[in-house]
């Protein structure tokens, strides 16, 4: 444990991503966070949630280096558990707000496109699914998501192009719907939050609800074939290059 | 009878919405739209369809001093009578052209949206899909209508903000096609009703048909579970304290 | 044979259409153009595949008076071969670029609009699913790629308006996604199609297909009556009327 840090105030909560330099994403830091969501579901007093990470990273993605250890059961495990999250990111009853405080490549990304609002700082910090760069495909929930994040004309431009991205890069796209800086993004997802708050949660469940359950079907058709894929492709030779090069540097 | 005025010329005909100030929605107004529109629909030579309100509101939306004198079943004969009017106005294989005159709120608004095309005046007249601040949800088929209408992530921001908004606000959104004037609304609505009057209708019918019935079938796959929902949430203490207290103004 | 000129360098082919003064679509040219795309998916080191027509025509669509002389059975072998095609270049797991030269009209744009990323010279060219204003309304497979290619409220309002348009007009809707000129279009085509065929084509197939596949299946439900509709209308007065008369030019 200790891989989500958790605060409340108002009716608000707040989820850390706290693991090491760069909040990479293994099996207990994921199954921390689904725990940390199932609890909040169930807390009545909290009307809004923000996900952030700790230092100057949100999530640079799957820990590379960890994942490559693991045999292909103990792999799959990990990627069930991964595209069950971010589905319950997508589907939560309440308001999530992404503080993206620094960079969120591949699976940091795909925790960032399910909230509701997505604040972003400007610089440095880049954003992207750059998995077609790393020859591996997206999973079918990925895809279902970013459609409904950004549509499917532009869902086609990032994923083919796989560039990383700055905010302000991605901003015209609505994968960020807000500019911040390091300085205000707190307050200004804390504001965010507190807006959603006021709303009354049993409309917005329902909204929420019918406005999601069709992307949420799209993906249910095809996520276990596109788990299937991206275990092919991960323990492939060209990927395998390309991810034990990752793994040094 | 006499809560829409049916006038015709040329191959237009135009449905005016006449109740009251607020052209508030009752069981017998929505039976007579719906009543409007399948004889006009068999009508060879009517070939386009504006729908307007009379005086200053295009209409407020539902009849709630009228409404809450009603038990669950003949409200739930009500809202099943306005989901069925909403989506016979979505899938009518003519032309149709909102000419927002004023207000269009809530149950208003709904009537608006499926339209093929909406031109609405600028000032005052504001439009909206209040429900979230009124602790109601909304309907399956007002989503659906709504995603086709402004797609899904505009529709997202529309639904959670409730905000009553101006023509010239929400023009961007695509929810509005034309920005007009008092003054000129008429002109403006029948030149675009002639523009598709001069359409060949067969054509038009099936074209629409094949862009639609996606939406029609995302709609009808959870519309009766949305009409409990909304019940439910209607006959609860928080939505009747709010709406008994919109009865006193 | 013939209608289909094909030449590969590097890792990209080129398939120009060949057919007298327009390019005009008829059963050998669709069979000719699905042979080619058959052939280009099993060779290996075939990356991207751009499209194009020679001459001052992309393609101006239907070859009109050859089609009139065709009977009803022989007619629904070439629109089942025409639906075939264009769903066969939308879910083509190789990149497709169009480069489009001169005017790409009804079944012309139906042949740009299922590839991945479209060019198109500015000037005289214009590009249009004019179908409306023949009087016939178009197949479920285009109506399906084009809301995947430009979104749903776009796509109503481009059939519904039916206009021929230059690439400046219809670049704002992302029908067109880069302007180009006759002496730089096949330099541009082959960046892009280089750009393309850099990316893992594993991991592009992939993504493709989940993109893709929920159009595809949205098609697919209703692509037969949406022949059968288009017969009807091909062989009904009004549209025989207009076609007769296009013939004659």
């Amino acid at each position: 444990m200790g891989f989500i840090n958790i605060t409340r105030s108002d009716r608000m909560a707040t989820l850390t991503i706290t693991h090491g330099k760069v909040n990479a994403l293994n099996l207990p830091l994921v199954r921390e966070l689904q725990a940390a969501l199932d609890d909040l579901e169930k807390t009545r007093d909290v009307r809004a949630i923000i996900l952030t990470g700790a230092g100057k990273f949100f999530s640079f993605g799957f820990d590379v280096p960890e994942l490559l250890k693991l045999d292909r059961d103990a792999f799959r495990v990990f990627l069930t558990a991964m595209t069950t999250l971010k589905m319950r990111l997508f589907t939560c009853p309440k308001p999530l707000i992404a503080a993206v405080n620094g960079h969120a490549t591949g699976g940091g990304c795909m925790l960032v496109i399910p909230c509701d609002y997505r604040i972003m700082v400007t610089g440095n910090a880049k954003i992207s699914l750059n998995e077609i760069n790393l020859g591996v495909p997206v999973f079918a929930g990925s895809v279902a998501i970013l459609t409904a994040c950004i549509g499917h004309q532009q869902a086609e431009k990032f994923l083919y192009d796989g560039r990383i991205l700055a905010a302000a890069e991605v901003y015209p796209l609505g994968l960020i719907n807000q500019l911040s800086t390091p300085e205000t993004l707190t307050a200004d997802a804390q504001a965010k939050a507190r807006e959603f708050a006021a709303k009354d949660p049993v409309a917005f469940a329902g909204m929420k609800k019918l406005l999601r359950q069709p992307f949420v079907e799209q993906a249910a058709a095809t996520e276990a074939m596109s788990i299937q894929d991206f275990m092919d492709a991960w323990f492939g030779p060209a990927a395998q290059g390309i991810l034990q090069g990752l793994k040094i540097h």
